[in-house]
């Protein structure tokens, strides 16, 4: 059997090769009793002390390197530095592992590093360990970047995919599939204007704002699958159901119009700097409203709740009612 | 200006590309005072409370994958597990990333994994989390393993390559140039037999006894650029010198003949399975002894001794000196 794309992509496909290959021939998969490779979270823990380290790790191949409103350099740092987020953990530290196509241009890497470092700065990461190496051009094309996130968490504070309570209300911070149905416009040259750029961002300013209010019970960033696969997997392993309106679920009027040039569906595309988030209801408005307070969090809203049901249900517009289902691969050409 | 292959090889040139373009780009380097990305050790720190938090990353794009001794699993794991070891912390956790060509065959996949887990269940080591991403293949040439590895040292214990104290023991755990002189006899198919095979292998039960012995001032294992780049990389940053005897390096007969038929110093090609150590003289021969105990150190000997001269220099067999200078790129194909 060979390896095909849809293996990499994130949905149903790629957690069988998972299950099968990878958790299959492994023993050790769990430190000190904390999240491990079993759990397919955004990260795993390491429990010390008083303490929860996180680790969440991403390569990164990105078609183009540079795209409206960000690079690879950007994706990287805040790709990685959301996963660690959205575990409940302060995000403190990156290892940067680049793997370079000889040949690549010092300038171009120049201005990736600059875009990591902006990222740096935002959150307060330091880029603290790393690797270069330098790869035959007919081996490698352009570059692949792997980053991995260390973070700390007060220990019993982690924030799981499983967390989401029956009860629960479910924040999305922001409009959804701006990363890839721009990406894709971009690439593929669709010959329409538009304005679209990649909403690719750290996150850690709305979930640490969050967290200090407390009652945060799961948190995601849906990135590769979108939303659809998100909300999916959070309440899967939460052996929940949600009940969403269709209508709360902020859309960019450009992103609603590609999808529907390209006959791609926005909630399964990648989002690269949003969160969904199951809280306490009582704190839903104060957590709002403090998401609202960061310069990427100005759109978000509560678009549903968590219910008993086994399944993730949208009322749509027109008042009807229909299954939101995970991607069973990616449904459209890699944008992260 | 283009990166070039001698960019990615850990000499001199590679130093320089990384100093003006990642160094002289990026802001935060360091967490809360610990070792990090301008001390260019193997390794990072992040002190927390009574502990030190080890990382250490790496990407691994070895060809061919499989080779004598081992494989493209087994030396992403132990290579990561030994930068985190020689940092004097016990490896606890891997985040596994992988890029994988598409059409991989998924049983030399799975094979891969089955070393990396070899390695986990030596160590004690596991694999926490990971990422799999399949590449277009003409894109990427087979895989790339991005492995960064996690050990906790308690506060005050890092072994620093800059730890060595004048008249300090110098200890190396066995025969050089085995990994890299036996890859490139098999790569290159030169025609000769040999028994060759590489040493890539954990060296964590060897550092383990000797931190339990004490006394263990710097560590480093001589990967890229051999035990000529590893011991001057120590020398100079710890700004002392080393007078060592020849006589003394461990040396197999193959990878004498097979370096003088191929042109290439054994001093100067990487190892797998080896680390150099400065102790103090009067644990040395204890520390030693314990090494010898453990099955990758039976042919660990003390090569000589740290000096206040800036140079490491070598006492030859003839009984002249020279001077053993650090290679200024990759002398050789590269081999890890």
């Amino acid at each position: 059997m060979k390896i095909g794309m849809s293996h990499g992509a994130g949905g149903e496909i790629m957690q069988d090769l998972i299950s099968d290959i990878i958790l299959g021939n492994l023993k050790n998969k769990t430190v000190n009793g904390g999240v491990g490779l079993e759990d397919l979270d955004d990260g795993a823990t390491i429990p010390l002390g008083e303490h929860e380290i996180v680790i969440s790790t991403d390569s990164h191949t990105i078609d183009p390197l540079f795209f409206p409103g960000g690079d690879i350099g950007r994706i990287s740092m805040a790709g990685t530095v959301n996963d660690v987020a959205v575990m409940g953990a302060r995000p403190l530290a990156i290892a940067n592992a680049m793997v370079i196509s000889e040949g690549f241009n010092v300038d171009e890497l120049e201005l990736i590093i600059k875009s990591m470092d902006e990222v740096c700065q935002e959150t307060g990461v330091a880029i603290v360990t790393g690797d270069t190496k330098v790869m035959e051009n007919d081996k490698l094309d352009k570059m692949i970047i792997s980053t991995t996130g260390i973070g700390i968490a007060p220990k019993g504070a982690i924030t799981r995919d499983s967390g989401l309570k029956v009860g629960d209300k479910v924040i999305l911070t922001g409009s959804v599939g701006d990363h890839g149905i721009s990406l894709m416009s971009y690439r593929e040259g669709f010959g329409f204007e538009t304005d679209l750029k990649s909403d690719v961002a750290p996150v850690w300013g709305m979930v640490g704002a969050a967290l200090d209010i407390g009652g945060v019970h799961a948190m995601k960033d849906p990135t590769r699958g979108g939303i659809a696969n998100a909300l999916n997997e959070m309440a899967s392993k939460s052996g929940v159901g949600m009940f969403l309106d269709e209508e709360k679920i902020p859309i960019k009027r450009e992103v609603h119009a590609a999808s529907e040039m390209l006959g791609i569906d926005p909630y399964e595309v990648a989002n690269e700097g949003k969160v969904i988030m199951g809280v306490a209801p009582e704190k839903a408005d104060e957590i709002l409203e403090a998401i609202r307070k960061n310069k990427y969090g100005v759109e978000a809203q509560i678009i549903g709740e968590v219910t008993t049901d086994k399944h993730v249900i949208l009322e749509t517009m027109m008042g009807g009612k229909r299954i939101l289902e995970a991607p069973i691969a990616d449904p459209v050409p890699r944008v992260c």
